[in-house]
């Protein structure tokens, strides 16, 4: 994908400054919103199932998260998905620990059937879990390439219908047909709490202003993958504290030349 | 009004570290938590049925936020609202959101009833909403100057019985009779989010400690404005994360010759 | 205590990464996250009564914290305690405002009578409504030193059977038959919210790789108030704001030099 196609879109975004509707976890609701607002997305978050309904249809994308799921939010999920569904509004869908307990794992496979989720994000052990997988760690995970993770990532398409982003060392965006790896981003990214929740909600704000989903996530990873190795050249050596904060001046502050120079995008 | 008035309840505030209730959405808690600390306020989140009346009935305020409001929230602002009214506690209201869906409307508008309401604020539309008027956007909002939404906040104010403080480019604070416009602040507080309610329960740390709540909220505003304009200041160009940072740093930083210098307050 | 033992248990945190799965309230989530990350642990928060017990069980520790305490979370505390309990994975128990309201303190009450805490961490006052007892401020706190602390943590250690953390000025630790005073940390701790939270789920962190659950607290008591006075001194005079992030930052980078320099622990 050429360099130019994350720019545009980013500056869709900037302009158009969708409404994402997020109905996700306590523990990255600020977080989430202010990454948002850096990029130049709209956020809100409404959790009533009185509500939901409501907010879905206005919004241009609609996030759910199962990050600290009780059965109110998944209920409101569901309304809201339906709702969004019916509107033609993108779903984005982040399985959070599915796998780790049962009820994760019930809760994303009520999601997965019960609504039409247009991008599913997760690391590779929770996508292999949406189809019904176990995920093995085969040797050294970042040594042992990314193989496994793309046949994951083809596989979870198809079955799915989605489009499916696994995350990690190098980020993989797949409908079962074409297949991007993305990368970029850095290490640190992971002592930051709620990183991955909002990766998806830019995933959902580029999928606001982009129909082709498949490209709308391809371009949201790597413009969050750049701001993120912006944010942790400047502060090296500082701390995920001050990591944490200069990544949301970076996702305000990425220019379409840190994209040519930086964007890393292969189709395979 | 006097810049003087503004540093004395500021003062008071710092001296007497009255207790704010806060019944408050998950998108800003933490924010709020420590922008109350930060000015020298004692923040405390309750939102349990059995014991919000326990805790507005100790408390010098309460704030009520409808930001992500639910059936049990809902529930329990009444009650401690309730409980607030009979112990003569003064109760500010936030109605984020009114009008956004029929269920934020609904609730706002039993908020409004059933509790007596010292101070309410929000956007223009916030406020059009709550005495059930349709807010027009007229032209380039800031360009059309502040005639509408001084006629909306004078109107609201004579309706309501409460204080109405509508926020925007410049602020308007009108208890019906006695109008105030109070400048300041900076356009990057919109790429932070909780920044409107943070100031909602700044005002409520302000009307704890002073009795005329009209005063106290321009007090608080006037406050606020200055600690952003100085956090602005201090990092322009870093983005919005680092202004947040920043911003709580100023809210515990403010002193009297900055509201001497920089104090803008007309009576109209 | 040798500081060895802090810096060795130090980087057992680090080196196993215990997942600490934490039932807390709203306003500190994002910060128990981030700081966990930082220390080095695996933080998880999980509320739903469906899934608590599962999670608690694969867990190191579990910390529960009734800062925003409601019937669901107060029953998934009980359910997650039980699990904990069980499978022999400590509980740490932080009793937010325990005698602020009558719920939080028969709350309190319940979670230690019906789950076998590990150590109980509170202010004096926490600590003493714990067992009962009314905490009387006896002039100025700080200048009346730590006679009555010692012994309130010594006596609720002897009823409680746990192990007892009063912060303060100084931190007492106690299992009944011995007792430590840590010195150290900083004065603008209380002007950030969450950091008594985070505290608690620290020592949470320390007691999944320590089964001497008082050592584990003493050396989690000693390694926070280190941290937290570099932050304070990088960042004296800039304001909360920035001591909070700089507080995570040094979290992360605490040093077996730091804690040798500037470890205070007296067994008394």
């Amino acid at each position: 994908m050429e360099p130019n196609f994350v720019y545009e879109t980013l500056q869709k975004v900037r302009e158009v400054s969708p409404l994402v509707h997020n109905i996700t976890n306590v523990v990255v609701t600020n977080f989430t919103a202010n990454g948002l607002l850096a990029l130049g997305a709209s956020p809100v978050m409404a959790y009533a199932s009185e509500e939901v309904a409501d907010m879905a249809r206005i919004a241009s994308s609609l996030v759910l998260n199962i990050g600290t799921l009780n059965a109110q939010n998944v209920n409101s999920m569901v309304i809201a998905g339906k709702a969004a569904n019916e509107q033609g509004v993108p779903v984005i869908f982040d399985p959070v620990g599915a796998g780790a307990t049962t009820y994760r794992t019930d809760t994303a496979h009520k999601i997965m059937s019960e609504i039409k989720v247009s991008v599913v994000r997760g690391n590779a052990a929770e996508i292999a879990n949406i189809i019904g997988e176990k995920w093995q760690i085969k040797g050294v995970d970042a040594g042992a390439g990314n193989g496994d993770k793309v046949e994951l990532a083809i596989k979870a398409a198809k079955i799915s219908g989605c489009v499916v982003v696994i995350t990690g060392k190098e980020d993989i965006v797949s409908n079962g047909e074409t297949t991007y790896v993305v990368s970029g981003g850095h290490p640190i990214l992971t002592k930051v709490t709620g990183t991955g929740c909002l990766l998806t909600s830019v995933i959902g704000a580029f999928a606001g202003v982009e129909k082709d989903v498949l490209r709308a996530a391809v371009a949201a990873l790597a413009y969050y993958g750049i701001a993120a190795e912006k944010a942790a050249k400047k502060t090296a050596e500082a701390g995920p504290g001050s990591f944490q904060i200069e990544f949301l001046n970076q996702l305000a502050l990425v220019t379409e030349e840190d994209i040519k120079a930086n964007a890393s995008i292969k189709k395979i």
